[in-house]
């Protein structure tokens, strides 16, 4: 027998290099680097496209044209492989595409991707301080959940991603919860991928800069359970603006996901032990969830906040709207430790940020204000996460 | 006030059609629908690239020659559109890519994607009998948690996937455990995100098929602690044939594995709750691991086993292996409910499934074997699932 057994074990042996997962060409994988980060902060991209005319790279380090992004054409050398090399770029996570003969693709070479809306990108990550939360280190390490909650207000089950701290699992202890709420392009998964939440909350929590708590995302679209490909809907094509946008039924619904969150997970369960916060659209639910539950948190986090997303054929605006100043004025009356706005200096919604602080003033609402370079993005909402967590139930 | 909250309300109903999430060009996306799964069960799939030469269609649907799937030529029309319709498929779950002037690329209309080591492929599903297993569908959902455990033999955390059934969170029951173990190309994300699990569990346990249990999918590459771009080696490019595969170092430590997760969740402590279950090389672990455990698992499954994967350089032969005798005798002797052998007609593997069933029969181990058509594929592997799932713990 164990002659059959080496004999099996050399066999196996020789198989290595055809020996596959899958019956799909293992082969195709271009044998190059790109992207290559390197020690200086400069990155190399590169393509093998010999019969390529033009190969353009897109990336979000590059000043954008209104919503159309930095390109740069990449060159093509003596072996039909395209390559560019960009200036020292500053720590970050990027998001890119190559744009060959006029099809925008994800870099084949680059197994790293994020979904955002129906686009798909590449991503890579330069060293330093600020990315330095985004990577994973050897450090404890909380876990992510996909969960499916009732709303009985929204008459569904829904899905929602959970972050618990590391020790949740062997500890006795109640936790503190941070509601982080996506924008109009995103769904319960749009933290994660996107935003690198887990990354984020262990770093910050490993260097004990913020306390161990649960970050709770759901899906901010009512017309949807689940992000595309994760409910009955199947493998559809996603869209940004879905029937829901500016019903008001997400925030007037709020409270069964609280309920479900305290009911389900060991935390603790009063004001000063809740935050909420959101990105954009979830800005603008955060700030009318956080009114018309105005005892409910003493944190509210405003990331480059829309402020309201009116659809015009509403017949009559939701109460979740319509009430909003009186529910505000509660919410200041019952006090809170920290309401919290950020934007950033080129955002379009800078003006929209303007006139709310405005309305706070006259209504003598309490907030704190944070100003960051550049505008609506993902690289201002990982930011204004890592410097928010850090504030809270302190 | 309300003027003002209906002043910036229209405002950004104006900017819904440049509301991007980020300032990545969202134009981009291209107008057209691809993949279309048509109701006779053929599928259209389009590219918008009027530039180029060539577009090759490759999906494993179609003949292979050795590891390299089968292509199509894709037919370009006036507008530039190279489109291509394929026959009635069967019911299952696909990959693909095209391939323009030479390129391997993922749709870039598809966002729904899976990695296999380095290689990016799209999906999509085709309905019908098997597929209904990996839809998603309006049945209780149970919940996934990428979590790390502590491994002493292995001295690291390293990172898992644990699907909990529906209820899970809300009932006070013990359940069963199925260890399910992916293939050399694989980690702790092949088996959801390749292998559909958790929607072959949701939909086996809403139609009462399967009991409801655990699924813990570990990582068994020991010289990674977790999935590519999980762990703190970071972004980097994937490779197949790791350092540790044939070491034995999984295969020896796996008690590891139970330990943690019978400490940390709420499931029954005995053989008869106990499966476990492999792909290829996941399959080799669970021979080997089921046997050096020889008392611990009442049900066993190897889908398309690899025997065993030696290492030339090996100075010794690790004890899980040199002992590999006397532990399934001992395992035989102990006695278990199933040993379920699943191969593939046209496996690479076939031979070595017949010396190790012949080798079984010569010692008298009972097991069940189940052949089907084609070969090494993640189409068997999900159907193994879908068929092996429904014999547990009965």
């Amino acid at each position: 027998m164990k002659r059959t057994i080496l004999i099996l074990g050399v066999f196996l042996l020789s198989s290595f290099s055809i020996y596959a997962q899958q019956n799909l060409d293992f082969s195709g994988a271009q044998g190059i680097i790109s992207p290559q980060v390197h020690e200086d902060n400069t990155v190399t991209f590169r393509l093998d496209a010999p019969k390529a005319q033009e190969v353009l790279l897109q990336g979000d380090w590059m000043p954008a044209e209104g919503w159309t992004p930095g390109r740069a054409a990449m060159k093509k050398d003596e072996k039909g492989i395209w390559t560019y090399t960009t200036s020292a770029l500053r720590s970050d996570m990027f998001m890119y595409n190559f744009i060959v003969d006029g099809v925008k693709i994800v870099d084949p070479n680059n197994v790293y991707q994020v979904r955002d809306i129906a686009n798909l990108f590449s991503i890579f990550i330069v060293n330093g301080e600020q990315a330095s939360y985004y990577k994973v280190h050897d450090v404890p390490h909380g876990s992510v959940t996909r969960v499916w909650y009732d709303s009985p207000g929204l008459k569904s089950n829904r899905r929602l991603t959970v972050y618990t701290p590391p020790g949740y699992e062997s500890s006795k202890e109640s936790y503190p919860v941070l509601y982080l709420l996506h924008g109009v392009g995103g769904d319960e998964e749009a933290w994660i991928s996107l935003g690198r939440t887990a990354q984020i909350m262990d770093n910050l929590i490993a260097q004990g800069k913020a306390k161990p708590m649960l970050v709770v995302m759901t899906n901010g679209h009512t017309s949807n359970t689940a992000a595309p490909g994760e409910s009955s809907k199947g493998l559809y094509k996603p869209i940004m603006m879905t029937p829901d946008v500016g019903s008001g039924n997400m925030e007037s619904t709020f409270q069964d996901v609280i309920n479900f969150v305290e009911k389900t997970y060991r935390v603790k369960k009063e004001k000063a032990s809740r935050a909420i916060a959101g990105l954009s659209m979830g800005g603008s639910h955060t700030l009318f969830i956080s009114a018309n539950l105005p005892n409910t948190f003493d944190y509210v986090g405003l990331f480059s906040a829309a402020y309201r997303l009116n659809r015009p054929d509403a017949q009559e605006i939701p109460a979740v709207y319509a009430n909003y100043e009186k529910n505000l004025e509660k919410q200041r009356d019952n006090g809170y430790k920290l309401y919290w706005i950020a934007m950033g200096k080129t955002d379009f919604l800078y003006q929209t940020a303007i006139d709310f602080r405005k309305m706070l003033d006259e209504k003598k609402v309490k907030y704190v204000y944070r100003e960051s370079d550049g505008g609506h993005t993902w690289s201002n909402w990982r930011l204004y996460l890592s410097e928010f967590a850090p504030l809270l139930f302190k």
